[in-house]
């Protein structure tokens, strides 16, 4: 038996720990499962005979390395800044790694002992970053295999509520860390390259300057700008592109809503509300509104983000109920974001029944002999339940995948890793592929950053 | 003869040194000048019998001490980091202190010390902070001596351009440092109290909410939040106040027009451009643009700024030149806040024979036997030329005044003080009235805070 240590098992845990389990007879598997409850961790264990549960608090030096001293390979679910005691311990006693997180600088920093040691550390496997890296580096690939010149990359990643949950005005449902959601975009300009010139989205202007996307059978999209669009330009190899932008994807209409919030300063994470534990959701939203002996919060809020009566987004402020006087936000020292985080949360949190769906839009233009075109990608995976949500499917299914290639030999290029070799994509992709995660090619004309296809 | 020395010959020194050099005959003074350039400090002592200039680096400690040693008192008009060795040494060896910088953390530590020595620092004795301070305690005091309760206190300053020398469309010259004028209102939501609720504004609708004023005589202006307006409510004494506003004051349209700058992003200070060097203005506004292949920039700016072709806001922007493909940023490693202040320092800087103004205006709300009132205080100071501009004429005289009633013992209080009490603004507001700088009442109906005086 080979035995397999997953630490940490939280709700992207479900379908990992599924595949794991259906892989354990054939690939002779042991699968410990370590999470600081043991209820959890037994939960994810159930009673499968090559499963085990136990009671792990990797900040317990002896527990966490008596852990993996045991075993074979080492996947961390940890909150990404919790990966490193791990990491470094599984340096010292000559085990593999897998993480669905950002490579750190802290985990960088271990490369060159690992690849020393010939160990394997796969960072960045889940699905954004992961899937998004392993799509986007295949298709990249092949273009240069023709000879191509990389002209335009451009990819975004949403997670989103599935057509048939989506029962509200937004068309948004939180199906990952609503925090995240709330701050996202925030801590600076927004910054990518369209046509050779840097480009550059203060926060407060990023929910009005989105791009539309349409993918067949499932309607329009919007994508708007990550913070740093030019992260991966040297680690994709693409220096000399013209056109480099990397987003988020919502349902059109999602981020014009969403923008009412950001003007009025409800997301500011930055400082604490007087008497936020008491405040009502109609107090929470008159303090960023001028006072009036007059006027009421309602005519305010209209006048401050000129809406008319009739315009929607009114109406996506009442589904909220964001002017009720007697619901309290309840948060000590709550900063506006959190505030807002509690009002959204009423409405926004999935029911039982509730299905989740990530979406993905990479589009790739190039120039093969003079000749310039473009790949639109695009893959759409929606989820089982609450349990096996797309979420926990298109991030479990590349680590548990990756884990195993790992530990079969099949992928054995030392080092701090991120997704973006042949070596890896390739097995990996296909056997996604197998389990329903497929990606839809469209070749079409390159008209260069156009989005309008305007001819000039 | 009594030795003053006044270190750091900056810009708002004239007026100081010009009122020291009057009083020098009768007050028996030697004012001793000391500057890290010699040039500069006996440009300022001139050949007045009673000057004295030095060469003066504070960061050499022995010079530095020397000099201390030898004076009285001592006034520091260096930059308001740079008070603090000096302050130390004025501790060691028992000398009074004059500056008109805030009130810095390090320099509260001093108070203890300060007090027990029986020295007296007076910092905050500028325009703003101090004229501020001093004509808005007088009145707050005196309602207080009546048996009056505080209701509301508003209170707004600017550095303005005099209408003699008000020559474009923006209203505006910087009359003083022009980064402060770009950055201003940054690090966070403005935060201040209006009728018992607490009121924030995040910066990116910071100059979309200001408050129009009426000054006889000298027109409408209009003012915008400061930072922090809670800043001096324990200070003022104003805990129980349901009104509590500080602002800046600018001609009204200004802020309209700056909010162009803020919504493109042109003020943000925590990023650097790329290739900021050669960037020319166009290509700076551009780079907050979306990209197209057939739109102007010229277009693009007014769509993505919503103006009209035949809003003044387009002849504002067209006045700066700031579409022109030839100039250049030509500053390495510029943030966009640097690059605006580079575009705006060609068209807003000081003509030789341009004046500027200072403007100030306190509101007073307050009860007396269930009967409530309101007082308006207002100031407005014209600079005589460039030399002696408003701006240094109202900082440069109260700490000159300030420095001689130390000298003569009619101020006394020991400690680090601002000038918030009788014994230090009566004789110094009295001094300056006689200079000119004259603060006139209005008594008027108190409607709460209400600033279109709507009856509810």
């Amino acid at each position: 038996m080979r035995r397999i240590l997953l630490i940490g098992a939280g709700k992207s845990t479900s379908s990992l720990v599924k595949y794991l389990k259906e892989k354990s007879e054939k690939e002779q598997l042991q699968i410990i499962i370590g999470d600081l409850s043991l209820e959890n961790a037994e939960k994810f264990a159930g009673n499968h005979p090559n499963t085990k549960a136990i009671q792990l608090d990797i900040f317990k030096a002896e527990e966490r390395q008596t852990a993996i001293k045991e075993a074979d390979i080492v996947i961390s679910m940890l909150p990404a800044r919790f990966h490193i005691e791990v990491a470094k311990d599984c340096v010292n006693f000559n085990k593999n790694l897998v993480t669905a997180s950002y490579v750190s600088d802290e985990m960088q920093a271990l490369d060159e002992e690992v690849k020393k040691k010939g160990l394997t550390f796969m960072n960045e496997i889940g699905v954004d970053p992961g899937i998004d890296h392993m799509s986007a580096m295949q298709v990249i690939d092949r273009i240069r295999e023709k000879g191509g010149k990389m002209l335009l990359f451009e990819s975004f990643t949403g997670g989103l509520v599935a057509p048939e949950s989506d029962t509200n005005l937004w068309n948004y449902k939180f199906t990952w860390n609503p925090r995240n959601v709330v701050v996202a975009g925030q801590g600076g300009a927004a910054v990518f390259m369209q046509e050779g010139t840097y480009k550059y989205i203060p926060y407060h202007r990023l929910f009005r300057r989105t791009e539309f996307l349409e993918i067949e059978n499932h309607g329009r999209f919007e994508g708007l700008a990550n913070r740093d669009s030019l992260k991966y330009r040297s680690v994709y190899g693409l220096d000399n592109v013209r056109t480099l932008y990397r987003g988020t994807l919502r349902r059109v209409g999602f981020s014009k809503a969403w923008n009412m919030f950001v003007q009025l300063g409800m997301t500011d994470d930055t400082y604490t509300l007087q008497n936020s534990e008491n405040m009502s959701y109609r107090e929470f939203v008159n303090s960023f509104l001028p006072y009036s002996p007059t006027d009421s919060v309602e005519l305010k809020t209209r006048y401050n983000l000129k809406i008319d009566q009739d315009d929607v987004m009114w109406e996506k402020l009442l589904e909220l109920d964001i002017f009720n006087p007697h619901k309290k936000i309840g948060i000590k020292n709550a900063t506006p974001a959190q505030a807002l985080q509690k009002i959204l949360e009423d409405k926004w949190t999935l029911a039982p029944d509730d299905k989740d769906m990530i979406v993905m839009y990479h589009k790739f233009g190039y120039e093969i002999d003079g000749k310039t075109s473009q790949i639109d990608s695009t893959m759409v995976h929606i989820g089982e339940d609450q349990t096996y949500t797309a979420m926990a499917k298109t991030v479990g299914l590349p680590v548990g995948i990756a884990t195993l290639k790992i530990l079969n030999k099949e992928i054995t290029t030392p080092g701090v890793l991120r997704p973006i070799t042949k070596e890896v994509y390739e097995p990996i992709l296909k056997e996604l592929a197998e389990n329903g995660i497929v990606f839809q090619e469209k070749e079409r004309e390159y008209l260069g950053y156009n989005v309008d296809n305007v001819v000039g």
